[in-house]
């Protein structure tokens, strides 16, 4: 495995390759979930790149940037044993400068449910995916569906903005107690863990409650509110894969989403149906 | 000469294409200094793709969009005649949906000269040059001099976007009584553009203050506003190349911006030294 940190490096290198890549950007701390998406990336492409970015533009001032977990070296040999051929390492500065043109997200998808707590996040994962796009130019791009409304906001850029690249979306990957991968699970101790597991069982009771014929969102959702009673919940919500509000779940167009913060992490999850 | 509207269509043609490709964005209305553009991306590159669009994000609601000058089937002839490969004359709907992905100009440098005065205006031209950019993916993309501030934040984007295009400048073309040429000139009355020439003039008045030793921007400013008073000046600047404000001339880093309104056109011009 390559392990590259210069964008221009990466670029030459790519342009030269002639071959089918599969690119995977993450921000590191890698888990079950990411190499899932190499598993993808993998079976699908004759070259694999993994970036490993923690993306400072994404973070308010106020949020976890300085302690979001590191774990380079053990990344290092995850993405090694993983098949992947050039593993992507940037350094902030490699990345931004000074006065910069960047990526805005759309005035109403990019502003509501985690945008509207975090009102620049997306503007910050959209301007890095961009540039991340560009530098590595791959046939197709991996992104988890639990990071639904990021993964949903990145395919509109590609459309939007008419990018070549294939987005495709990998199931979200969870621990035998259910709860969905994250980097930021390390974060909960163990009590914060057994109370964070409302959110997947929550999610769990929407869908028998879908598997019954209930197909009321309002209904749903006060349910789900119920059930998470003892969280800080940000939102519940049941949107068309548009990210639409809808009235009634429709089977093969639908999300359920959550949000919650377990003490001081704040953990996402939802379900596609 | 191939006219395509759509951009799905126009992106799988040039995908199969493997030649180099020099392109050439214009807004319609194609006069000399278009041409010229036309012919230096037809020397270094083996096909020519022009598009005519006007854009509707660049325009403001009180801006000129509904009058901007329109000559589609004289723009169609001067490209054949040019030798254009591709023209690429999309309609609004092609290029914009709703609640869109775009483009945010640099905080400092897309809001000073012509961003001061049109705040939304390089959001607008960046971010259809980025979509035009992708959907047309050529070798090489060829700009004016004359729009100085909008050549900077484009090659701005692809710089610190990563974007895989080579951005060339082209130098300004000036009708036989030196105003420099532009799609807006047609708006003049005989009266306004004898004075409109006072801009070129402004321009070679600074020149040869500078070719006698003078290099001090403030006395030169000076001397122009004196030499513009009977237009309304917008603003006169020397920056250098990457546009920041400087005390003194430096030749092969400077660049001196002039725009003025005459009766109800806005005019730019500028020159390189």
């Amino acid at each position: 495995m390559k392990i590259i940190s210069n964008p221009h490096e990466l670029n030459d290198y790519v342009k030269n390759l002639n071959k089918t890549i599969g690119f995977i950007p993450t921000m590191g701390a890698l888990h079950e979930g990411h190499i899932s998406l190499i598993k993808e990336a993998r079976k699908n492409n004759e070259f694999v790149v993994v970036s490993i970015f923690v993306n400072p533009t994404q973070f308010s001032k106020d949020e976890d940037l300085d302690k979001y977990p590191r774990k380079d070296e053990a990344d290092k040999k995850i993405c090694e044993l993983s098949g992947v051929d050039v593993l992507f390492f940037p350094n902030a500065n490699d990345i931004y400068t000074k006065d910069e043109v960047s990526l805005q997200a759309p005035n109403v998808r990019g502003y509501v449910l985690e945008g509207y707590t975090r009102p620049t996040h997306f503007n910050g994962v959209l301007t890095v995916v961009n540039k991340l796009l560009n530098i590595v130019n791959p046939t197709r791009a991996y992104f988890g569906k639990k990071d639904a409304q990021q993964l949903n906001l990145i395919s509109l850029m590609v459309k939007q903005l008419f990018m070549n690249v294939e987005i495709v979306a990998v199931d979200t990957k969870r621990d035998s107690d259910g709860l969905a991968l994250s980097s930021r699970n390390i974060y909960l101790s163990k009590d914060e863990r057994k109370q964070a597991l409302a959110i997947p069982t929550s999610l769990n009771l929407a869908s028998s409650m879908i598997s019954k014929g209930i197909k009321d969102t309002k209904e749903i959702k006060e349910k789900m509110l119920e059930h998470l009673k003892l969280l800080e919940v940000f939102y519940v919500e049941i949107l068309d894969r548009e990210f639409n509000q809808v009235k009634e779940v429709e089977l093969g167009n639908s999300i359920i989403l959550v949000e919650a913060r377990v003490g001081e992490t704040r953990l996402l999850d939802n379900i596609w149906l």
